[in-house]
């Protein structure tokens, strides 16, 4: 099985990409809707929660982990694969990275996320490691989750939010643009307006699932590993009726949510 | 000690209004900012994380009982009085509630307040116990939390969000309202405004804090065990820099926040 865990219901962005590329295996998600969010808590509290998430989806049979959040993903990642020796781990920042670093012409690259994700410095880090001349332009954009989690996915207030979000990074030049949390795709067509047509985005979803898809296809020894059955089981560590609303969304499809007992 | 707590730090407001009526008596507060917020989570986990809430306060010390948060309130109070047997508990509805039935004159009542809060029903039940004709009229304003703990208290974004929201209370001819979230107070000029001159506001920070201390005025045997100190001890279950400027917000004054080692 392919272990998935978010912060909530946002990185089921990732399952329906994962599912577009790889339908044949087994796919256990965990959202810890209990938790959630995670993008305005402290990277040690992020890390302790990312742990108990991990050891959920291994206790299940996962064999792989897709870490769909990227929060956990610019703070947790090192403690991760310290804890957890041995087990393959795939997060949100490197491929995004990767991909906005092929995709820049002018060197100015621009990103929107969460606080803890922004306040992390790690795409700093990276883009100045591969290419000193490029220069990274963030903003963090909190309101815009509960916006997506509220389904306010069309109205004026939210492209008000989200232009006024994106503005300083314009003023920059960009010409690239990480959306730099697993909700954000949901909004991707007032974003992609509103960033301008000569801005590309960069959607982590879609760069996580290829490189899951990639991994799996050139390792024989792990395929055998990973059960043969297309529906994706999803667990939560908290369950309302607005929960399965939101999960339908992000999924596009209709979806059964297990809830966690403790 | 006046144990009080909250999903997170929005009972600040509650602390604010106690120190103003009773500052002689030291205040110990808990915010779970590492599970905020609790308005979109279900009853059973809310009333989990209270229970949890309720022991640590006790622990430390605390005589008393303040339930800042209306989601608690609304959903958890049963299961704590049974679980936490002779300890006095007070919370943000009842107290709401009640004035909400002094002040209307065409029992018309407005409520807005978390999805967990407006779906508990607890207020018609209180309404419909007391008064067959009083017609209340809710609407859930999810969106207000957020916007609040971002500090955007003047954007435009926000007055019109806030509109949005009253607008099918204000058609329905409501006199009175009631702002079921203790972070509400903060917006309570706009609320105001976008509410009309003709319709009143019920603050539940100031109606708990006016029953805490007619309850402890007379109570003689409570007030030897209420340690006279002024500065309130306030605890968090996660910090970021980010919620020192909340705290400051709500309490209108600096403040240390004492971090809980899990």
């Amino acid at each position: 099985m392919i272990g998935v865990f978010d912060s909530g219901l946002g990185g089921l962005t990732v399952v329906k990409e994962l599912l577009e590329r790889i339908p044949q295996f087994k796919i256990l998600y965990f959202g810890d809707t209990a938790r959630t969010p995670y993008g305005t808590k402290s990277a040690e509290t992020v890390t302790r929660y990312a742990i108990e998430n991990t050891n959920f989806l291994l206790e299940k049979g996962a064999k792989i982990i897709v870490v769909a959040c990227h929060t956990v993903s610019s703070t947790a990642i090192p403690e991760l694969k310290k804890h957890f020796k041995g087990i393959p781990f795939f997060e949100v920042v490197t491929p995004s990275f990767k991909k906005a670093l092929r995709l820049t012409k002018n060197k100015k690259i621009g990103l929107i996320g969460t606080r803890t994700t922004v306040e992390s410095g790690i795409y700093q880090r990276l883009f100045m490691e591969a290419d000193l001349q490029i220069k990274l332009y963030t903003n963090p954009a909190p309101l815009l989750v509960p916006l997506i989690e509220e389904g306010w996915l069309k109205k004026p207030e939210t492209r008000s939010i989200v232009k006024k979000y994106l503005i300083p990074l314009k003023l920059r030049g960009i010409d690239t643009l990480i959306l730099a949390c697993t909700h954000y795709p949901i909004l991707k067509n007032i974003i992609a307006e509103k960033a301008g047509k000569r801005v590309k985005l960069v959607d982590p979803s879609e760069e996580v699932a290829e490189e899951v898809a990639n991994y799996i296809a050139s390792n024989t020894d792990l395929k055998k590993h990973l059960e043969p059955d297309g529906e994706p089981e999803i667990w939560v560590s908290d369950l309302t009726p607005n929960f399965e609303n939101i999960a339908q969304m992000f999924l596009r499809r209709k979806v059964k949510l297990n809830k966690l007992l403790w």
